[in-house]
């Protein structure tokens, strides 16, 4: 995925000179890439989807520029049945035609064909495992525990909240005196986690779930990661989110 | 990894060229990987596990030597627990005294570890997203319906039936003509899916479930992936395996 630099082959000894050459080259360039010629990603989305943000965010990341297509879930596109006709569903990264479905699968599609900007999975395969571990801790415990106390009432919504508070709490532990789950940097264990908070946020359910004196670490790394630009202009506006939903 | 050629640097201008040469020695090279000195493999394991099985066949695949640890699961070993402390559950595959938890992303760390024979994933981006989807799909749909028709009966049992045979067609449509899902060669969605088709096989639950005249592609293929030693050697020996489970 060469964007920005040419480099005349003739100047390099090998190939993977030539690499490290475009990659500090990209890296001393503070112009966001640029997509090639027919290079085209385009995100079939909707707006209030969290899975959709991960993409977005993942996307925003590394500089990418993208369309983001919003889609009517009551009159889905031909395109997304087209793009996604297994499960129907969003959101669907479609990159030069080919598309990529699943969020995690995606930003991890992100991370290695974008490799040379802001990396979100770490480079040591036992680390990238671990981050793999957490982001699916995240997808299938965390996010079915919420889902859970959303849709429900009553005792089940009770237990669905007192679980993913047990959750949050190994999150505390896990996240440890590091910035982000990513360690130092924001990474794809982040990515996978914040829209969650996006919607906290969004639907000042902080003090319904989690207060600050019993939650410090994962408090301050969700104001931390919301003050990124790349997360925050990703958020559906409050108001929007409003207008569609009573709270709950 | 470089576990079974040492080759002196000074004999390789770039190290590149070093990792091809070390490539073309292990492919032309008939023994065994043996691990290095202090490179040290355990699987904590359930002989039953269709998730154990997975990681198994992938270690068979790569020929790493490793210790398949049988663990009983009424009372956890205190390495089981230490190893996997948010799920309690096997497969773990302990590298170098390191955990890897959750069947899929182990054979995503051995595909990684072990990069330089018989390869999982597909080198492209791309082609790996999709083997991650499918083998998203296999685990989340596919297993999900198995295990709820294996669980249930009546009316309920039917339903499962019928929904594991929409995804038997879907997956039937995406082999193609190929040999295996990996392609031409045996890969991720391969490992991901095999297991369960040993049960069948142990079972014998295709006269139940999956007519050859119906599904010829899909029995064709699970013949072909059960004749390799790899996956052969991993499955549960039938006398065992009705031992322990009445037939259902």
């Amino acid at each position: 995925m060469c964007q920005t630099a040419v480099i005349r082959d003739d100047f390099c000894h090998t190939s993977s000179f030539c690499v490290q050459i475009i990659i500090k080259f990209k890296q001393m360039s503070k112009l966001p890439f640029e997509p090639a010629m027919g290079d085209e990603v385009i995100l079939l989305n909707f707006w209030l989807s969290p899975y959709g943000m991960r993409v977005r965010i993942a996307l925003e990341e590394k500089s990418i520029k993208y369309e983001n297509r919003e889609e009517d879930l009551s009159n889905k596109s031909a395109l997304l049945l087209q793009m996604n006709p297994v499960h129907k569903k969003i959101p669907v990264l479609i990159h030069n035609g080919k598309p990529i479905c699943e969020s995690l699968i995606a930003v991890e599609y992100i991370d290695e064909v974008w490799n040379d900007q802001s990396p979100l999975l770490p480079s040591d395969p036992h680390q990238r495992s671990q981050a793999r571990f957490w982001a699916d801790y995240v997808d299938t415990k965390i996010y079915e525990t919420a889902i859970r106390f959303w849709r429900t009432e009553g005792r089940e919504k009770e237990a669905a909240r007192e679980e993913f508070l047990e959750c949050i709490e190994l999150l505390e532990e896990q996240l440890g005196n590091e910035p982000y789950f990513g360690g130092k940097n924001f990474g794809f264990v982040d990515v996978a986690l914040v829209p969650l908070f996006c919607y906290f946020n969004t639907f000042s359910l902080y003090a319904k779930f989690i207060h600050e004196a019993q939650y410090p670490k994962i408090v301050a790394w969700a104001k931390r990661c919301t003050q990124k630009e790349s997360v925050s202009k990703c958020f559906p506006k409050e108001q929007d989110v409003k207008q569609n939903f009573p709270q709950k």
